[in-house]
């Protein structure tokens, strides 16, 4: 059994660890204007308070890390990330998941981070290897590495190992350690391929034992195209969490999503005495019976 | 890895196999007075008729074999077990597991039987192997082994695969098939020890992996004392069923309990294009229409 890496991220003024000796850490996936249409409208004319209500709401939902997505199409992304971070380090006290895709717009928001930030996204392509992972290494970051390369997502756990494996290597040669890189396996929807789930969970499996990293994922996708998407995605989230997911990237407001991540870590030894789960019940009592 | 053992129960009409690479086998669980009053004073005054009702509405639910209880304190136990088998059998056509401590009341049950059943259980002391498993052997049956014996239910995993080791050796030397043993981990409730869960998870593991054999358990116990129990429940269940449960002995009446089994299956790759789970989503949505 490999030894289960520990991933230190943090902001101004908390640290957050994440391993598979504690509980699971929600990053909170809603600071993203991707299919959210009002959000998206919001950031085009500069409104920023629903990102402030999305950051607070997420954190008080019990979210550890807060993803941050600014990619608005036509959008100026680096002033626009950094102007979108700014205000959820001004409304929050956590650590950040920097997302975009822009090397560009990734290097403004390293710029102005406090604290030692998770970037999302490398993958196997040698050209985003080259672009991303420098930056990881001049600013101590940590970052998210995609199971995909130049030839898209492979369909076998053995295959996307294969590519967790070289963005690791690469890392370690800059000499950024295997703990501050976190594989995501990517769950494509068992609406279209209805072995995608077990191929994603096989590939948790496989990284977590062979290297001992941690483990990220955006569950959602899983249930693309399905019906009752809030049981699948939860179903799905406490068996990843079992196959070694340490991190998902989520929606901590569904009350599915937050209890199924609790019971989870109580099922697996990881809630002393019960306290947290019977605390987090108290706590949707105390919401329901003020709604 | 250890091949995945297929057992078969059957009724006169209906064969059920079980196994990891076919979808989970729910065994509905309310035939049983044990904690359920109403049941109690029913089946005291001799009236059937919410035993039939269970029978019914739990096949309709998904349970594709039902466990039959006749535990009443004071009661002429062989007499009435298969009075209750005799109604569960005229109103489905299901296979059945026999749930009884009393060897008596077992071969009174297994001589009305028609069909190969489960019964339900033999545990790892001397006694209940040198009662239980001839009968098995006799009557052509399949049995649940409880990983527990005369010191009590083990506290390591290690320790309870080896009562599992016992019963399913003892069998083998009575000619019982390993296929027709089926392993019970023991769930205890995580309400008096938070690590309960991960020790019956991890036996699933061992055992599943030692000997390729089903796994069975009483999913609901986990949570006893815990509040919001239904989402531990079926947290628990789908992590359980990842791990290597097979059949769990449940309430498929329970709508977080039935989603979790077919969001599981799904999840495994054991639902091909997901059609069992749009199938089961458009049956709850017409019951919520009808309701």
């Amino acid at each position: 059994m490999t030894e289960n890496l520990t991933t230190t991220i943090s902001s101004a003024s908390q640290t957050v660890e994440i391993s598979r000796d504690f509980p699971t850490v929600m990053i909170g996936e809603r600071i993203n204007p991707t299919g959210r249409k009002k959000v998206l409208a919001a950031l085009q004319e500069g409104d920023f308070s629903i990102v402030k209500q999305d950051a607070i709401l997420q954190v008080e939902a019990g979210a550890k890390i807060l993803d941050v997505n600014a990619g608005v199409p036509g959008a100026d992304e680096p002033e626009l990330l950094k102007q979108v971070m700014q205000m959820v380090m001004d409304a929050t006290d956590v650590p950040l998941c920097i997302d975009t895709a822009d090397p560009e717009a990734l290097r403004a928001a390293l710029e102005i981070y406090e604290g030692k930030p998770l970037i999302n996204s490398v993958n196997g392509e040698d050209k985003s290897i080259n672009a991303i992972l420098p930056l990881v290494k001049e600013f101590n970051a940590a970052v998210i590495g995609l199971c995909m390369d130049d030839t898209g997502i492979p369909s076998t756990p053995e295959d996307r190992l294969a590519v967790a494996e070289k963005i690791i290597t690469h890392a370690d040669k800059l000499g950024i350690p295997a703990e501050d890189v976190i594989i995501d396996p990517l769950a494509l929807t068992m609406g279209s391929d209805h072995n995608a789930g077990r191929i994603a969970l096989e590939t948790i499996e496989l990284v977590a034992e062979k290297f001992g990293v941690n483990i990220t994922m955006g569950v959602s996708n899983i249930s693309f195209g399905l019906p009752d998407r809030e049981y699948i995605n939860s179903t799905y989230l406490a068996m990843a969490i079992y196959a070694g997911l340490t991190c998902p990237i989520t929606n901590p407001l569904v009350t599915e999503i937050q209890t199924a991540v609790q019971a989870a870590d109580l099922s697996m030894g990881r809630d002393e005495y019960g306290s947290r789960w019977i605390k987090a019940y108290r706590e949707r009592q105390k919401k329901e019976s003020e709604s």
